[in-house]
């Protein structure tokens, strides 16, 4: 493709909006927040039967910001950028694109790092843990906002796929299909324990200040570099990073030092501090806890066929073969939960060597299944 | 087995011992030790050939002590007691095994916390990076020592493996038998990647005073903590944690808080924070460095095959079907730059659903080929 091509292909210049709720909300803990706001952004336009909308679900990192670019920053581009937009798989010349960053989030939506109306500082610590439950109650009220009743679609990949999964279990009569991209029914224990390494850099952190350091003018940079260099290498498969970095020294023989040394060492360690310039160290422990506790068959004796019992969404679930976080077996347990429902289901492993990554990388028979699967999902909104 | 029967196949109470090296050790660093001693332990008799002598080299976070107990600490049992002693696989009845604390470490053998005689005071940063080829020369020198000319046999798991591998570079003719377990002909970058992490934990902890801790009267515990936690996910296979420690929220459900309410976080927190009160946070990085350095094949521009060209040892070469961390196709490319040179290699991928620690661990496939090889090397010292 050229340039041109990429550039035409682009939704161009998007915008936030935010959406204020001053309905008292309750959480899965009990906790109640009494006002929050959710910024989101859309491409496309909504049809006449407000029947083409898709929701597009955010992983840990992740943001409402999902495609195009900002007038003011043109090298900010969403996320998913290569997925959405006209002409691509997920086409905004035939879908209404909603893009939401979620409740606890550090990119504009009510978070840990917002201003608590009732204090006037900064929730930190105060900031109630959410789930992915928690998530989709506020992206309902999102559609409400927007008028719609049932999205075509609602999809997402890693915890964006799990967020898709409980709509459709949330609200079986919101969503026609349900696109689960490399995610899990729940994560194992080696997922959890990689997730409490990178809470324990955090919170350990001298910096940290129980969650409470916005009022001590310092973050805690250090805990949140090294929570993103650990997700990193869990995002890439051993033989990719082997791939992308090698083993090769700086120079040829080795410093004898604690200096970069291996190209890996540099690409962690940039990765790191560039993510800790950015996000928000209490949001990234609410993304992780909200990863923890998803396991929507723990209402059920850990029976997954009988917790998805109520669905009627039709569903494409899609794997990577050397996506060793959330494996291809993780989401062939999802397809045999749905199967043993009778419940329409595409399933796809995908050949890639980028690991968890994959769902974010343009992959020929990855988005040739997502195009494929979206014509049809089109051709029904058809009004 | 019964309790006694694994009492009497105890070597029973050991004691460490301490020699001092006089003569200068230029290391690869181009770094001199001046001085410097190694703590070592034996077990069993020297034949009157001297041909019965096994060395056996430890892992990153072993030591010396590899069987038996001390008598002022019954409980202080050695790491590979499982493995060595009368009527173990390495039967201590026919052979002269000799466990030895890598230069560098933290258990009585020169290192980092030791006190630099120009000072006064310990190394810390002072203390120079070491590499495996520096552990094998100094080993030799502990065999010059012990009137060992030739070792039956060099062996290790993991890091010792690879020490056993260099051994058979280093020094062709001083080992008939090298015994290479759960080992790599060089990490990966994911597995730099991982030391990597490990290692910023340790030196962003604000503890770690450029690794002259020390003089502060503290240690970098978090960062200590941190790396161990990881350290043991690494060590397990994602199968292993699952059926060791679920996903079973304490109490059945999700406390809302950063307390543990995973078994995994138990275990993980509770390893780290052993770990950090007994070892010393400068050998940790000086080990991973040893680690990341490993590379023979870096000489022959890549080929481990050249690298091997002159060993005249004979091999066992062992790999876990779920090691994630040294794959057996890292114990393959070994036995394929063996077998290239037309050397007597006996390969074995063992069934195990223990991750890397199965090498740690008693399996019965494994120690029958142990047992097996063993045997063959026994009935090669008889006099």
């Amino acid at each position: 493709m050229t340039t041109e091509d990429k550039e035409t292909r682009s939704v161009g210049t998007v915008f936030p909006q935010v959406v204020r709720f001053a309905e008292p909300l309750t959480l899965a803990s009990g906790v109640m927040l009494h006002d929050y706001q959710l910024v989101y952004e859309t491409y496309g336009t909504l049809n006449a039967h407000k029947s083409n909308a898709i929701l597009i679900c955010h992983a840990l990192s992740g943001s409402h910001h999902v495609a195009g670019h900002y007038a003011e920053d043109p090298r900010a581009v969403g996320w998913w950028d290569n997925m959405v937009g006209p002409g691509k798989p997920l086409d905004t010349e035939r879908f209404f694109v909603v893009g939401v960053n979620n409740l606890g989030g550090c990119h504009g939506s009510t978070g840990p790092s917002s201003v608590n109306p009732a204090t006037g500082r900064p929730y930190g610590s105060h900031f109630p843990f959410v789930t992915v439950e928690d998530w989709v109650k506020t992206q309902a009220r999102l559609a409400d906002h927007l008028g719609i009743d049932c999205f075509a679609a609602v999809m997402g990949g890693s915890l964006g796929g799990m967020q898709a999964l409980q709509w459709s279990i949330s609200y079986p009569h919101r969503l026609r299909h349900a696109l689960v991209i490399a995610a899990a029914p729940s994560l194992s224990a080696q997922n959890i324990g990689f997730n409490e390494v990178a809470r324990q850099a955090i919170t350990t952190d001298p910096d940290f200040h129980g969650g409470d350091f916005y009022a001590h003018g310092v973050v805690p940079e250090r805990g949140l570099r090294l929570a993103r260099m650990l997700g990193h290498i869990t995002y890439l498969s051993d033989d990719a990073m082997m791939a992308k970095f090698g083993r090769e020294l700086l120079g040829g023989a080795p410093h004898f030092s604690l200096e970069v040394e291996f190209e890996i060492e540099s690409y962690l360690r940039y990765q790191g501090k560039k993510f800790s310039e950015r996000f928000d160290a209490n949001t990234y422990l609410i993304m992780t806890k909200a990863l923890d506790y998803f396991d929507p068959a723990r209402q059920t004796g850990g029976n997954l066929a009988a917790a998805l019992a109520g669905v009627t969404a039709q569903y494409l679930v899609l794997s990577f073969t050397t996506d060793w976080r959330f494996s291809p077996a993780r989401s062939q347990e999802i397809v045999q939960g749905l199967l043993a429902n009778r419940v329409p289901v595409s399933y796809a492993e995908i050949e890639s060597n980028q690991g968890h990554d994959a769902f974010l990388m343009e992959n020929h028979d990855y988005f040739s299944v997502m195009s494929a699967y979206l014509e049809r999902v089109a051709q029904e909104c058809a009004p």
